[in-house]
């Protein structure tokens, strides 16, 4: 099943909902302690997605894909290396990756994002699952430049419109062997598995969880594979994910 | 004034307050959007307090005070440093920090928190205090043996309970030059004011407002000045500011 946030248009309130063949049916509660589905209504063409959850966090792995920690170095740690892009960068598809002034090399980073279902501390890896809600396919947009100047992984991962979601979350699929693509203009750039992982989603959920609660909602990127490249105003930049579907952003300059 | 989120016990749910002369009167509304403030009601000691405000993100400088710089070396950029917490490792007055199994040296860090009253982007320094709700008192917890490990400032900054924030919001004081004093066991560990802050209140919303969109009740922890020091199971452990009041948190062993 694949879930989803949308509006009917651009200044209407944001609603749940659910998509079956390109069509969306509305949907009563909440996604996380309890819904009810109405019928198909209205074609996915004329709404307008939002980021498919709000997340009280979004945690990032580094370096998770041997491939990419070969093109670009990284520390690779015994452990999974994290850091948080604040909510302020989420953005659904369809909507622009704007590349802001203070940046001259900006990077797509096609991964497998997981939200989690309810509320995790301390789970085991084999349980981890349970915890998950489903999957949607993110870009963690990253300011190559500014990321290289600095120790930490925070600004150049932080800016608006950063984080590209969607577009909508799928359940009862398996992470361990998924296909993911990421496409400029409809080239290829990045192509790998998920079985490349370094640590599997249930690692991963069961390492955050010894440090902190997740909470339903809350977003894991989980690394990124080789193939990343700079992305420009006026690009069309998609992350496919066999399972999920393909996340859309068009690039932007940002306005003057 | 001074505002507050409380509950009457521990199982009840959580209510938006506001203090004086150590009385909590009730609030109807929104803190951002308007409210109106009903009778002192109940005596602050029979209440329990929660962290005045739930945040979309909380930003935190590092390296903000010369004094702490010298004494723990760390970038010293032309711009502020920046990492985020999340909302998971927030507390409130009184509840215990818990010193988690991964670390065996987890120490205090005293802050100012800005809390933000109003969606901010692009804001210019000389109007930055505009987007300003109010300040309270933080205390920036970090396992320091396991900072010193990583090259990021994610997972030692990110344990439950490494947020300690309150008692209360207080509007209307000027963040320019303010006392900030930590006492483990009543003995004086930092002490400072937000006049040796290398880069002002007003600096940083404008600096952060250029990468990110700030929310209505975003946190911004300003950093923290020298006398950083270990704490241990059975500490009591407070952030005093002058103008807010004083945070108390005791230290506790994490539940085997």
């Amino acid at each position: 099943m694949n879930f989803l946030r949308y509006k009917l248009d651009s200044t209407s309130k944001t609603q749940l909902g659910w998509e079956e063949t390109g069509q969306i049916g509305t949907l009563d509660g909440d996604l996380f302690t309890g819904y009810t589905r109405g019928p198909l209504m209205v074609d996915i063409g004329r709404v307008v997605l939002q980021p498919p959850v709000q997340p009280s966090k979004v945690i990032a792995i580094s370096g998770n894909y041997l491939s990419r920690v070969q093109e670009h170095p990284v520390p690779a740690d015994d452990l999974p290396i994290f850091f948080f892009k604040p909510s302020s960068a989420l953005i659904g598809h369809h909507t622009p990756i704007v590349i802001p002034p203070q940046s001259h090399q900006v990077e797509h980073e096609a991964e497998l994002a997981v939200v989690i279902g309810k509320r995790a501390r301390f789970v085991p890896v084999q349980d981890a699952l349970q915890y998950v809600f489903g999957y949607t396919c993110a870009n963690d947009v990253t300011a190559r430049d500014l990321q290289m100047g600095e120790q930490i992984l925070s600004r150049s991962k932080a800016f608006d419109s950063f984080c590209p979601l969607g577009p909508w979350l799928t359940t009862r699929v398996d992470p361990a062997d998924m296909l993911i693509i990421c496409s400029v203009n409809g080239q290829i750039r990045q192509m790998s598995s998920t079985r490349e992982m370094r640590f599997s989603v249930p690692q991963i959920i069961a390492y955050l969880s010894s440090i902190m609660t997740l909470e339903p909602g809350d977003v894991i990127l989980t690394g990124t594979p080789a193939g990343v490249s700079q992305i420009y105003p006026g690009d069309l930049v998609e992350v496919e994910i066999e399972g999920i579907g393909t996340l859309q952003n068009p690039v932007v300059e940002a306005a003057g």
